[in-house]
């Protein structure tokens, strides 16, 4: 009964279209990106506007049931679906219709979007606009992924080392409450000190306090002059000294990655791209500049040359399609490791400065906890964010997933760098935040959501 | 009796000498910067660790004395010092005292400073650490503000326009909430997406939800290639294009200030500087570049020979004394504004693209509602920030301070850019947030301070 009447009440505020009860319908939207985490709604309702998503807030708390927000569905860790079972029936508010893309403020470096554009759509418009202006994040889910999601999870990508993460890149939000109120922050305020920071509290707080329909970006020059430069080294303690040296002299660093011999290797046996180098390395850093003149280009290469690397142990790339090609060898890690199996994927982030003890005992915790496994890393170096993949355990042992949480923990790191907690990863978190912190986030979770209908069972361990 | 026994087990925590209650001694804490906020404070206390700090907190608490957090005392908004009269007493918890200055950690670019730490003091400890790094927020009040106090603030300064304020150089916090309990994230991580952002709420919440006792900042390049000018140009608008294009060709735009032909002219008036440009202009933009070799100057000039400026419009300075006198015309208005009188000031921003307009309207807005004063602007063009200051009208009465928050507000800007709310703006916070905003903080607020000790009156108006 309480069903009928939520679905009479959802198809009165977004019409019989965007309401889909359908097990057929619903299903791909209960089942995430990983195929790991997948869950039963109810229902899946696809609000067209701030206000539809208010008033549809308002009518499942009313009705009692919880709701998923969700984006693209891109996520990594089950915070944007629903839980495989759970306390109260579960709606997804799906808000890919949220898709209005504004004007871009020149002046300003601006402009505000809807939380269900897609980066793609975003960049596509943003190229569109002769304005010279670009979003600073980018990642590989360009195509999929929404602003708003990417908000929720705090995304970060490759040029967190020059821009920072999302949140840095949220001028303002627009959300509705959990009790069904709006707030508005869209004025586009880069210097804004009038009470407390809610748009920082709601980007990465994977939509658990709030759900964000509108964003306002602040925007950076679109740099076309791009250099990149694949280096072979010996070690990752020498790419970490080199990447601070980078950080140092070189202003234009855009993105400092590194990729490993063992993982270069699959990648070039799976794709059958040839060895990038003369010879093979133990360990490669791919580093891009990005100017708006040729000058970073000449910069790096003094650089390189003031650093004498050995002869055969650099490619330099300053076209498109050369530097497409280096790129390659660090971008087609994913699919690689999709095609030995289903992996374990774990991101995690330490200093910079213990990235290269990191590695050496991350090696040792999967070597004794998943032996007989396939260990894939790679990372940005800038920032200490590392993508640990092991194929080898069955879907249901975590037995090396705790391993490596737990390292992590020992060493300082965060256990989730860019992904967010999800559900994948809540039984962790004390690993990394105290009692007083966790119970700190829950006072706030409690007090924005009484109710606990706003994706219950993410971010947050059970109290 | 209470008052009593707090007292004694105050001493027994941080020792005789660090509890003060001779009005005496106490009066010189309990009346900031501006003279224009005081109240009364039974006592202050002077904890030297964060340990002190909880065990003062749950002190306070027992006893039911509300908490004043303070850090150099130099908020211009009454945030740091008691209010004039209340409902329960007051103590100041001053916060001088925890000064630890941690070892620069030079690959991560980063340092844990204590709450209490002056900028000057970090700005010091960094020139003699050999690093090569340098902290990103300056500040006039570098000699006694101290970096817990900015944080707090999240104060802005010059340098906004590259590098961000206060809330993005904190990598990390340690802070007692009000319940005694304390939180920790000072790992320095650049990536950690594991909960919610308690560092970045904390940042501009004015003491009110928690007292910051350590911070973990980040660093970056100390960039000694150093190249300012200063231009003469017909209007504000004129400085807001030129400084759109600035941030689109110099990356190494560091500071873009606006003043104004009248505020010029008093400066030189006060201070017996010469005018700086063979004729006088309606608008000055002041600029500076900065980068580790001599290419930004030659990038800045390359610029301004494209623009086209009329001959004798600009100055330009690459050495420090050079740099300096062409500093001083922007910088000495704060002293020539304080010798004309006690100055209504107030810290207002709105989009850089609606700057033109707004100080248009401004300058009508004072003319009528204080008539026969003297108004003197100036401010940071590329965040839209403009420092108002109205030397006329008595220090009680704030009628035009009402009316350029109006207007400030009309035009979708913010009440407090960088200075935060304080005491001294609560009344005037529903101009720019909603009631549901306000709610929402209010909420977060009484999340964490259920008694409402911690910072009583500040940056909320009353429920």
């Amino acid at each position: 009964v309480t069903r009928s009447k939520l679905v009479k009440d959802l198809i009165e505020i977004v019409g019989q279209a965007n309401v889909l009860t359908d097990p057929e319908l619903v299903r791909p939207y209960a089942i995430d990106w990983t195929k790991r985490w997948s869950g039963s709604a109810e229902l899946v309702v696809r609000p067209a506007s701030t206000d539809q998503t208010a008033e549809v807030v308002l009518a499942c708390g009313e009705a009692g049931v919880a709701m998923i927000p969700q984006g693209g569905n891109t996520g990594l860790v089950g915070g944007s679906v629903p839980p495989n079972g759970g306390e109260v029936p579960n709606a997804i508010i799906s808000l890919t219709r949220l898709n209005s893309l504004e004007q871009v403020d020149q002046v300003d470096r601006q402009l505000t979007v809807g939380a269900g554009v897609t980066l793609e759509a975003l960049q596509d418009h943003l190229t569109q606009s002769g304005t010279g202006l670009a979003f600073a994040v980018d990642l590989a889910a360009r195509g999929t992924a929404t602003l708003g999601g990417m908000l929720a999870t705090n995304a970060g990508g490759h040029h967190v080392i020059r821009y920072g993460s999302m949140r840095n890149q949220a001028v303002g939000v627009e959300a509705i409450l959990p009790n069904g109120k709006e707030i508005s922050r869209l004025e586009g305020l880069l210097k804004d000190n009038a009470g407390y920071d809610l748009p920082g509290l709601l980007a990465g707080s994977e939509g658990t306090l709030g759900i964000v329909t509108r964003i306002r970006l602040r925007l950076v020059p679109r740099l076309d002059a791009r250099v990149t430069a694949l280096i072979g080294v010996d070690a990752t303690a020498t790419c970490v000294s080199l990447v601070a040296r980078m950080r140092q002299e070189l202003p234009s660093l855009e993105a400092a990655e590194i990729v490993y011999e063992d993982g270069l290797n699959l990648v070039c046996m799976h794709t059958g791209l040839p060895l990038p180098l003369p010879r093979s390395w133990p360990t490669y850093l791919l580093i891009e500049c990005a100017g708006i003149d040729g000058r970073e280009a000449g910069q790096l290469l003094e650089f390189l040359e003031s650093v004498g690397l050995p002869d055969g142990s650099t490619a330099v790339a300053m076209e498109g399609p050369g530097r497409q090609r280096l790129w390659a060898y660090r971008e087609r890690h994913t699919e690689t490791v999709n095609r030995l199996g289903v992996a374990h994927k774990l991101d995690v982030s330490v200093r910079p400065s213990l990235l290269a003890e990191f590695e050496a005992q991350l090696r040792e915790v999967v070597r004794v906890h998943a032996p007989g496994s396939t260990l894939v890393l790679w990372g940005h170096v800038g920032d200490g964010n590392m993508h640990v993949n092991v194929v080898g355990p069955g879907p249901g042992d975590d037995t090396v997933d705790d391993a490596v949480l737990r390292l992590t923990a020992r060493m300082g790191g965060s256990i989730s760098a860019e992904h967010g907690i999800g559900r994948a990863k809540t039984r962790w978190l004390h690993l990394v935040r105290s009692e007083s912190d966790i119970d700190v986030m829950w006072a706030l979770k409690r007090a924005l959501d009484p109710a606990g209908l706003l994706n219950p069972g993410v971010v947050l361990p059970p109290a």
